[in-house]
């Protein structure tokens, strides 16, 4: 092996969910398919890194500033959906189902790792609350201890300001047996049962 | 989503072992990073599109066409160790214990895939092992079916040439245990057993 192809390896084995091996067999595969795969995603990347801006708003990726979702008129202007990360905004609107606004928080609290309130994007939020007037905030943070810890933070910060809080609903995935999940899920989705 | 992304994203989602989801992650890892991962992946691919070459001699790849391999006097150069593919001379270099030359077929025959003789690189063999006076031949495809097929074929073609011909023993794995092997390995491993 050269040192290119080693540099280059050593580069994609640090991606998430690349390793050592499947690093050296995406380099490979690109150097059999120079012009069709290798150069072409050698100047996406590039491409992308140049347009892609951070939404001052709401924290999305988008070639604009602010973003698609904070500028479009038809959605819901008053309702704000917390989440974690870009990738949980991307996973809600894959599901098409909701159709306000966004606030991307870059993480969660966590005693753990030592991340406090200061280092999510809670300011904005707080702005934001106040200056567009937004009636309820919905909390998308994930389901495990750090993610309902900020869920509690956020809402114990923004509910003396006068905004309906809600969070999502937890129970059994649908498509789901109930044989194969754990003890916790299904006693929320007991306590939450629905009349039928 | 903005389509660069999604180019992107796809992009990424078409390398061996990574899938829609991965991609996505991956990109978003690299956005996050803009100058210490992304511009620096982007200048990487490229510079290894731009350097590296196939080596007409045995078929791997490098900065120099002979490779570092086929031009190093050091190393013997009456052994030939055929191996499939370019990732399959790297296995054998990092285990440092071959000082031979190699050959790459480029592949395997295979019935299932309609992959006949001409599509590997046997009329390259075949001149070497007569121009460079070879004198062993190890073959080193995987153990597969298509691979011992391909070995079997290699062999009846070379041994007329008057070289010796070898393969890798088949045996148990070091560090295994005997209860999860199959019992085609262990099958192997007892007619093949040495004395102790």
């Amino acid at each position: 092996m050269t040192s290119d192809i080693d540099t280059l390896s050593a580069m994609f084995a640090k991606l998430p969910g690349l390793g050592a091996r499947s690093g050296r067999r995406a380099v490979l595969h690109l150097l059999k398919h120079r012009d069709a795969l290798m150069y072409p995603l050698a100047k996406m990347i590039e491409k992308t890194a140049d347009s892609i801006k951070t939404c001052h708003l709401c924290g999305n990726l988008d070639t604009a500033d602010p973003c698609s979702i904070c500028t479009d008129a038809k959605r819901d202007q008053a309702s704000l959906c917390i989440v974690e990360e870009v990738a949980d905004l991307w996973a809600m609107e894959r599901g098409g189902l909701y159709r306000g606004l966004y606030h991307i928080l870059g993480g969660t609290l966590s005693a753990m790792d030592r991340r406090g309130p200061e280092e999510l994007r809670l300011p904005a939020l707080l702005t934001r609350i106040e200056k567009q007037s937004v009636q309820e905030v919905i909390l998308a943070t994930n389901a495990t201890v750090d993610g309902q810890t900020t869920a509690f933070y956020i809402s114990d910060m923004v509910k003396p300001l006068g905004v309906k809080v809600s969070r999502l609903a937890y129970g059994i995935p649908v498509g789901s047996e109930l044989d194969y999940l754990d003890e916790g899920t299904l006693g929320a989705a007991l306590k939450s049962r629905t009349s039928f």
